[in-house]
């Protein structure tokens, strides 16, 4: 039987705007307790005069007790599932000619905690709250069921997952899931280490902007930084680039890069450099290298607000390094995955590192979510993606 | 002679981030008063210390008093005007393989105040404050070395040289340049009304976005509103949309839109509809019109920072009827060129608007300025236009 979860006066506001997150201060104390609730607990959420604001499942332990899938009272069941699986699908089909995308992108999709990657007909789950994990056979199953898919692996390792203490746990959940997969994006090969590999093994994130490389890289010397397996040194090699190098900490991530290049006819232009991303370019400058264009795809230096200012910082010095190894009339593209900074604030530490390295900055194109990465207009907390491209002058 | 302009005390900073405004009240009047300069003449803007912060031409009746365009102590002259336009030109060249687009944007190229768009062979000025206009035939004569072009337009015509009080010029200043010129943008055919049209006589900023609009018209059925003469809802005719519908107030203008069809063989598919938007809008929902897509590029709603909390209600109510003349599951485009509505503001006006036409909203593309409208990263006031592309679900 679904309860109702009625909120404090004044704290429907955001709901009816359209937001779909309760936090846990914003529930009515006097007429139901958090302690009341299990993880999963579908819950009827009502205004203080009784009025329905939608259905939702509960996280009592979190800041964000309470996730709106529903603007009805509507079960979370196969039926509820399925449509929005089925909703998703219909948009990246609508956009992408092949089957290889983020299917499902959480809030923005109606499945607040679900994120969804599919590779042809392997699909990557991740359930990132404790809430949803209470339904993970039941989105396994709706997935299926759509889909029709060869394999579905579940990785349970994600930050949040981790940060509630949660052990990590991959497992193929439906047939069979190669430790490799492959994808295809802007028309150039990828194989992805779905099982062992950061995130679910691939970020579709940036293929918007990627595809924008082709008319900047063409006969060009590029470097990429933190390059991962090479999605965007290796689509700058197929779109022409002279030569590429891939920087990297990881052994893995540039073994990737290298099978990657081969699986392009791409292995006489690709080279890998194993490091820290600062301290080798400090070597590299250091070196008196200089490239024609310079990527710069960093991990989110900002994973809590209060990290703003420190970590608009270490974007200052990244992007600072990427102006000095880049040559004039060169270009930087300078990426940032934290939601915490604002696209004038990326823009901005670009402009602080342009006067450190005594040059000047034309943004020329602003790269941003795709079609895989819907934003919900209600929730600015699924915006996260930028890619900045810059052109450097004297 | 080049004269110094002294700052007041702390005035310097916005300089030395990178902008290149000075404010009349930023001017040590101690040292230099507005009432020795004349429109156009060139200074050495100093701070306090006599530190030198570069060169700029006056404009002293303005509140942007000087313009930097240098970061040196260096001359406006034919020199400076020519390294520049090459400087501009070889950023449109890289990054469009065919002669069409905005040649010069002002402080972005370094060069404040002129605005020059490129239609092949000929080209069309804009010189935007009676600093610049002082140098229009310096402008006009590097232009015509470093491009050599079959003719040059100048249109004084601007909002700004309006709203100074100077009379309209529209003059060919160089060569012949005929009534309409053509244009390619996406592959798709043009012409435009360099002498008569609106502003240059074609929009190329939203260029990038209506690219984006391939994969999202293919079989659908399109309404352009404030089509102007065509620049979205030809280029969707021609992406393979099965019936496209242009609004405008301007009959003129949409002759152009049905000259344009003509021009890539889409007569049968282009219609017309004259009248104001909102009021023509009300009526298609009156007789019970919907579409596939529905695109809203409307002129500039907020003029002023103090219009703002109006504007932002204008783009709110041209959203809500876009979204009730939207079939479930179709495409709403909703453009601005306000310079003072930040993105998340206009992406919360559309959300504002789907919760009054009782339906969801993913944002699913999101258009910005592109290479040849590069933004200045130390100068905000340089970006100003947005694109949001958004699925409608119930």
């Amino acid at each position: 039987m679904t309860a109702d979860l009625y909120l404090r006066k004044g704290a429907d506001r955001r709901l009816r705007g359209g937001h779909l997150w309760v936090y846990s201060n914003e529930i009515d104390s006097a007429v139901n307790s958090l302690g009341q609730y299990q993880a999963g607990d579908s819950v009827r959420v009502r205004a203080t005069d009784g009025k329905l604001l939608g259905s939702a499942y509960m996280e009592p332990q979190a800041l964000i007790c309470a996730r709106l899938y529903a603007s009805t009272d509507t079960p979370f069941d196969s039926a509820l599932l399925e449509s929005r699986i089925r909703s998703a699908l219909a948009i990246r089909q609508a956009a992408f000619p092949q089957p290889y995308y983020r299917l499902v992108y959480g809030d923005s999709d109606g499945l607040p905690g679900v994120v969804i990657d599919r590779f042809g007909d392997y699909a990557v789950v991740q359930l990132n709250n404790s809430g949803i994990e209470r339904y993970s056979e039941l989105v396994v199953a709706a997935l299926v069921e759509v889909l029709k898919p060869a394999g579905v692996l579940l990785r349970g390792d994600s930050r949040s997952r981790r940060e509630k203490g949660l052990a990590d746990d991959i497992e193929v959940v439906s047939g069979s899931v190669p430790e490799q997969v492959s994808l295809e994006e802007n028309g150039v090969h990828f194989m992805a280490p779905v099982h062992g590999g950061q995130k679910t093994g691939w970020f579709y994130d940036h293929r918007m902007a990627r595809a924008r490389l082709a008319p900047w890289v063409a006969g060009k010397s590029v470097l990429d930084v933190y390059s991962y397996i090479g999605g965007w040194g290796i689509q700058a090699g197929a779109f022409g680039a002279s030569e590429v190098c891939c920087l990297d900490s990881s052994g893995p991530a540039l073994e990737g890069v290298l099978s990657n290049a081969a699986l392009n006819g791409l292995v006489d232009k690709v080279s890998v450099r194993q490091g820290s991303a600062p301290e080798t370019m400090k070597q590299m400058i250091d070196e008196g290298l200089a490239y024609d264009v310079v990527i710069l795809d960093p991990p989110a230096f900002i994973q809590r607000r209060k990290d703003i200012k420190k970590g608009i910082t270490a974007y200052r010095r990244i992007n600072e390094l990427g102006l000095r190894l880049l040559r004039p009339g060169g270009l930087l593209v300078a990426g940032s995955c934290s939601m915490h900074l604002a696209q004038a604030d990326l823009i901005g530490a670009m402009q602080q590192a342009a006067v450190r390295a005594g040059c000047q900055l034309r943004v020329v194109e602003q790269g941003a979510q795709g079609p895989d990465h819907p934003i919900h207009p209600a929730i600015p907390e699924t915006e996260y993606l930028k890619a900045v491209f810059a052109v450097k002058s004297d």
